[in-house]
């Protein structure tokens, strides 16, 4: 089974650290621009300026060997296993965004509110309604 | 930049092909068991019965060539790109589930409503509370 991601973009953004970067995007998240490949163009097809979708990026700067964290980075609190917190640090780095699209040309996407760091790829796009 | 997914374990379910599975849980998702790998137990330290967590998995029978697919494979309905869409078929075919924790046994969780069909591999679990 082929379980290596493609890589469909990556998010343009002026937060430019992991220090600099919310812990979600509904704290502080800002406007991001989303590049995607061209290759993906017929992917987009569909999407609309104020649509709510869910951005799955890969957090290419997190420790994969991490199982257990100091929920929210906090070291007052007690550690707890990754799979019960939202830690970038776990064994498959995928992150969920929550955005609605702001605006749209082309391969260009404008989201908003968006937490992840300049030059993370994006892996998925799904229409948030089910 | 390495992005290939770990598999954490499996979700077995007793719908076991995907015409019998539903779209999405919330339309007549069922039960089901989540089999962890038992070298990821420490990650799951702190997940508790009544947890709402979410689930992403391989959707691994997906044909992950597609760019535009019939919404809902609904094919009276016009073609629009995957990435406005919920479909599996996608070149990244991560499949989101939200679902609640009805029971934990060590590294089997018992969890509602799931739609994925019998075998599909997990690859993350997160706190559904942001």
């Amino acid at each position: 089974m082929n379980t290596t991601l493609e890589i469909i973009g990556y998010i343009r953004s002026d937060i430019k650290t992991r220090a600099d970067a919310p812990k979600q995007g509904c704290e502080g998240g800002i406007e991001a621009t989303v590049e995607i490949k061209e290759e993906y163009r017929e992917a987009l097809e569909g999407l609309e300026t104020g649509a709510e979708i869910l951005l799955f990026s890969w957090l290419h700067e997190s420790d994969r060997s991490y199982q257990k964290v100091h929920p929210r980075g906090d070291e007052s609190r007690p550690k707890r296993g990754v799979f019960s917190t939202r830690s970038p640090d776990r064994p498959n780095p995928i992150g969920l965004h929550p955005v609605t699209i702001t605006a749209i040309d082309g391969c260009k996407i404008k989201v908003r509110p968006m937490e992840a760091i300049d030059g993370t790829p994006l892996v998925d796009i799904k229409n948030a309604q089910r």
